[in-house]
């Protein structure tokens, strides 16, 4: 436990050296155990583990292209991202990781209590490889907090679902090496700091009752079923038609031995990386991940509607997710990617989002994306307050909600992104 | 509006006799407008619209067969399925319509306002064959009572979905012939009457609050957060694979120009039906249809426990529907299919429901799957009351829940499957 945050950031210095981390980006054609498929051109570990990289063809009358294809990651299995949360003197703390991941900025980030694949924790009873997987899956002794099967990033994802948990004990918990114990106060804080809560951590907090207790409709605009409604004409509305093909035949991106590129430099690019670590289950490994060309902003533009604050939620359709729309903050997209595009055709509240005055950001702090498949991927999660002439009335894609009625539906999971999970967490007052 | 249900059994007898209905079962390949595919052997429409009959292979750690081939209707469009609410002196009526469908038992049976599909509903303002439709797509004047996503029977169906609407309005409502205002308790009787309420209409009245109002978790056994958690380890603990195949590589069932059947006679058949109709759209038509060999199970079994009625919810995994598994009904089968199966591999709670005496049966009423897409498909709808001795505590896959808690997986959509819906119609006090 640390009274002060200058000791829990001491002890994730301390954390970081006392361990060797290097990261190298390398050629694909030359990553140990992974290779190009002959016949498709995928890219696959050599015993069919782990994840491939393959091509998706997306056609979509609901994004600012009609149809496209693009190489896009394969991982169909469910994992669990799990926090252990316990009271001391009657407040709860989180037992978070300082774990390293390749793509990580700054190496070292703060992780859930437990990251675990299928195999991880289908085989637990044969000799458990990860520390606290006990407390998550059956039979538990703890009290579940929250469990929903969320999406990932549909960008760079196909139907990627991880399984969020927070259990909370009662008895004692040994803490083992990079880890430690945190006050929900404590998170409130370090959310803020760039880089440090991991994305793994950011989800499961969104659905942490404590940092965003729910009131029902109370004051809201509108009601649950007329959100519900919304959703659903939403799903009913648009249509997202998406096929798997071989990696080679994706057009307009380039392979070559050394890395996967669009055409024009947009979006992003595949690479290799080699990794050693000395605190991980292995010590040293090689992987394909995909790395941005530039910076995303997520952002939500909030307003007081009868006093309370409400969040404009975007009904959005990425390539990847399991429906044809989740909920979304008002803004998830990298800029770069539609600089040339006439205003028409970008992102509505994009310019509203990048121009507004610094007062009115109400929060602005940089994060990575998942470490593990994202090589330096960074987001700038915001939080902009509109002002007084921002309309109520918005396009039909859009609706406010507030923050209860936001975290509502992440408790019923696969309703609210990725992005706007994390952001959601990033807001939390 | 009638006084008496015996006015509205008068009402429905002469709009029988106000119209003609032939259907006549005939050769599949004698289909007007219908054909198999010379290559994949599928079943299609010359024009490719409606919907086909392909194949799907399945493998699952889940079902009492690891892996099968079996036919299976593609209809990947989501069709409108919307009731149409006004009080009256202070009561909530539905709308609803006296509709032939040619699978129905009874020809006449009473379908929701509106059953519309997608290229109903896109077409709306380029004149509109469908009556009513213009209160359940936007712009409405009316106000949401209830509007999710629903799958259908996941046995026979990929992945299809409807919107399930309530729309309650204040203003004139002209009454078209075929159609009545029905109370709210007029239709918990008629509920209770065989082949009269058809499919479309008991899960879409599923989702009516005043039918059974919601309460939160009271004295419920489990929180909402142990059921979601319990809903989440399921989807996360199973696996459910599908690929779709030709019809033509459909292994152990027999395609003749007649119809299509199961080597051993069971499950179903695909058979083609002609039709005509004095009160449709269209006079005259013939399609495919599948048809159940023999009559299915659908069975709550309750139970008070901290002096609430709960319901024995089983979390069931069928080859078509969108998730691994969905929320269903303690007992979701047809008998028949499972009669020479050992003891060990007879669906679990079977032979307890089937041998319950007289007085614990609190319903039991017989009503056929919907219509258009299914031939004389019957389920017996039962409550049954568990004695004394039949634990609190119940296997993985089983959890108690309370009709509210049920009521309220059934708003956000896609967890309750459509047997249990139906069910939760039927059981409604």
């Amino acid at each position: 436990m640390f009274r002060e945050l200058s000791e829990f950031h001491d002890w994730l210095a301390q954390r970081r050296a006392a361990n060797t981390y290097e990261v190298s980006v390398v050629p694909l054609d030359q990553l140990d155990g992974w290779g190009f498929d002959p016949d498709s051109g995928n890219i696959r570990h050599r015993t069919g583990r782990f994840f491939s990289v393959e091509g998706i063809d997306v056609t979509t009358d609901h994004r600012e292209t009609a149809s496209w294809t693009q190489p896009i990651i394969l991982q169909p299995e469910i994992g669990i991202l799990g926090i252990l949360v316990k009271e001391f003197d009657g407040v709860p703390h989180c037992l978070m990781q300082a774990k390293m991941e390749p793509g990580n900025i700054n190496t070292l980030q703060l992780s859930p209590t437990v990251q675990a694949t299928r195999s991880n924790y289908t085989r637990v009873h044969q000799g458990n490889p990860v520390p606290y997987l006990e407390h998550f899956v059956a039979p538990r002794s703890g009290r579940v907090v929250f469990d929903a099967l969320q999406s990932e990033q549909g960008s760079w994802f196909l139907n990627k679902r991880n399984r969020n948990m927070i259990i909370e004990v009662d008895g004692d918990v040994p803490v083992l090496d990079d880890f430690c114990w945190l006050s929900a106060d404590q998170l409130k804080e370090l959310v803020h700091v760039e880089n440090l809560v991991n994305m793994d951590s950011r989800t499961v907090l969104s659905g942490m009752s404590f940092l965003a207790p729910s009131g029902g409709d109370g004051d809201a605009l509108h009601t649950t079923e007329e959100l519900l409604s919304w959703f659903t004409e939403a799903k009913a509305r648009y249509q997202l038609d998406r096929r798997v093909i071989k990696l080679s035949e994706v057009k307009n991106w380039v392979t070559s031995a050394e890395r996967i590129s669009h055409e024009l430099g947009r979006f992003f690019e595949v690479v290799g990386v080699d990794v050693r670590a000395t605190n991980r289950e292995v010590g040293q490994w090689s992987q394909p991940m995909f790395a941005p060309t530039c910076r995303g902003v997520i952002a939500f533009i909030s307003k007081r509607i009868r006093g309370t604050t409400h969040l404009l939620v975007h009904a959005r359709t990425e390539p990847g997710t399991g429906d044809v729309v989740e909920m979304s903050s008002t803004i998830n997209c990298s800029p770069e990617n539609y600089r040339e595009f006439p205003a028409d055709r970008r992102p509505r509240f994009l310019d509203y989002v990048l121009s507004a005055p610094p007062e009115r950001v109400l929060v602005d702090v940089v994060h990575s994306e998942e470490g593990g498949r994202f090589y330096h991927a960074e987001n700038s999660y915001r939080l902009v307050e509109a002002d007084d002439d921002f309309p109520v009335e918005v396009p039909e894609d859009y609706a406010w909600m507030t923050v209860d009625q936001l975290t509502n539906f992440v408790r019923y999971g696969n309703h609210v992104n990725v992005g706007a999970r994390s952001l959601l967490t990033c807001i939390a007052r």
